[in-house]
């Protein structure tokens, strides 16, 4: 009876804790995320997380909701759906999203649904993507030298539009660019309009991990050093006078022909 | 000898970490960063970073090196000499920054100084005050019924000037920015010349931390609220649609005629 009572008491506040896995590297998980995992009775994991993050999660069943761009996927309201039957369960639902859970991703849709049913979400920061990108580069996002600010934009707007580049390179803050890679030449070519050539550019494809690899170059060769280095989805795109910092120290010089690829 | 061999080739070979502290919660280092503190033998700490981040570095030699801004602070070029002194001497050295090391805070002039020295250049990522508060808000920082990115920028340019406010509010990304509460009143007005004042904003102040306040308000009032409610620096404003999501989840509505001050 004391039991039911507990597991009731627990259903009415029922709770979803938004989980952010960082960029692949799982030491790039924070303490509270790793406490969060090994408390977790069920794990809604998206496709971009290192499938190791599991091993964290040792009490967990796992359910596996990629969404990705292009693929089939889990629709998001059975996703939604997933979360609240748990949740109202009792359980202790922790919904695993790539990088950091406020940052793209949809967490602001996931936590309005939520809240509509009444469960009580809790978020737990990571590190985007684009963060570990300039780890790996060793540059500042912000240098003082060349800018006053950083921006996070994906490539292409919920109408299928696109963001706009013109003010975006008016800023003359940092562009990090997400979801990028799947148009990088129409990108590149639209931000060639506001911005010099000779601008530099890298692309970082799975940052923070063993397979992590760099391209730096510039926005006028970004699209056909992409394509000849046969970097793909997902990646980072950073452009601006910040990524000259990192050029400074690549084994390969900004002013070879081919795209200059460092690290791998 | 094989010891004092051993530390000449540490010493040949210096390395400093610069490792990110995150907004003010221990529990959101990066398990890297708890790993790196464990091993540090000298730590040099800047005066935003919680002070009970030297429970974790049991073995180091702290040195604090504040740099706030009006105060009195150690120059850039000490805390560069120090940190080579040290990683020459072959001891391990971390500096501590609070948030991302990446996002303000001239990791850039440090890791150029580094390199110049011939001295290896670690960095750990971290959680920003941005994400943070974001997380305190229950927001999403891009959620795309509202925009399709976010700025990181600070409210004063290295020449004592001002970002280009147009052009960042004509990209339609949400805004956050730092280091702007001793010039909010400048700031708003700025911004209001570009967006409607009914545009939502937020300040939050220690974000993650138990003395962690709130003020949720329109861009209209930002600096008069933040007044009546006694906020100073350091607090991230954060403005943009995307702050209406945390408003219809706050104890007080967004059209109270004073501050709307939730959380605490």
């Amino acid at each position: 009876m004391h039991d039911e009572h507990a597991i009731r008491s627990r259903r009415s506040e029922g709770e979803v804790i938004l989980l952010s896995a960082g960029p692949g590297d799982l030491e790039l998980l924070t303490l509270k995320a790793a406490k969060a995992l090994a408390m977790a009775e069920v794990l809604l994991l998206d496709e971009l997380v290192n499938p190791r993050i599991v091993e964290l999660a040792p009490h967990a069943r796992v359910i596996r909701v990629g969404k990705r761009g292009g693929c089939r996927s889990t629709p998001q309201a059975f996703i939604c759906r997933l979360m609240r039957r748990y949740a109202l369960q009792g359980a202790r639902v922790v919904r695993v999203k790539g990088g950091d859970a406020l940052l793209f991703g949809r967490a602001g849709e996931e936590i309005a649904f939520l809240r509509q049913a009444g469960i009580r979400v809790g978020i737990v920061n990571g590190i985007s993507a684009g963060f570990a990108a300039a780890a790996s580069l060793r540059i500042s996002l912000t240098h003082r030298d060349h800018c006053h600010g950083i921006t996070f934009v994906t490539a292409h707007t919920r109408d299928h539009g696109e963001p706009d580049w013109a003010a975006l390179a008016a800023t003359g803050t940092t562009l990090a660019i997400y979801m990028g890679m799947g148009r990088i030449e129409s990108t590149a070519g639209a931000l060639l309009r506001h911005l010099p050539a000779t601008t530099p550019a890298a692309i970082v494809q799975s940052a923070s991990q063993p397979e992590e690899t760099q391209l730096l170059t510039t926005l006028g060769r970004l699209a056909a050093d992409a394509q000849r280095s046969g970097l793909g989805s997902p990646g980072v795109i950073l452009v601006g006078a910040v990524l000259a910092e990192a050029s400074a120290f690549a084994p390969l010089p900004m002013s070879m022909p081919a795209g200059a690829r460092v690290g791998g």
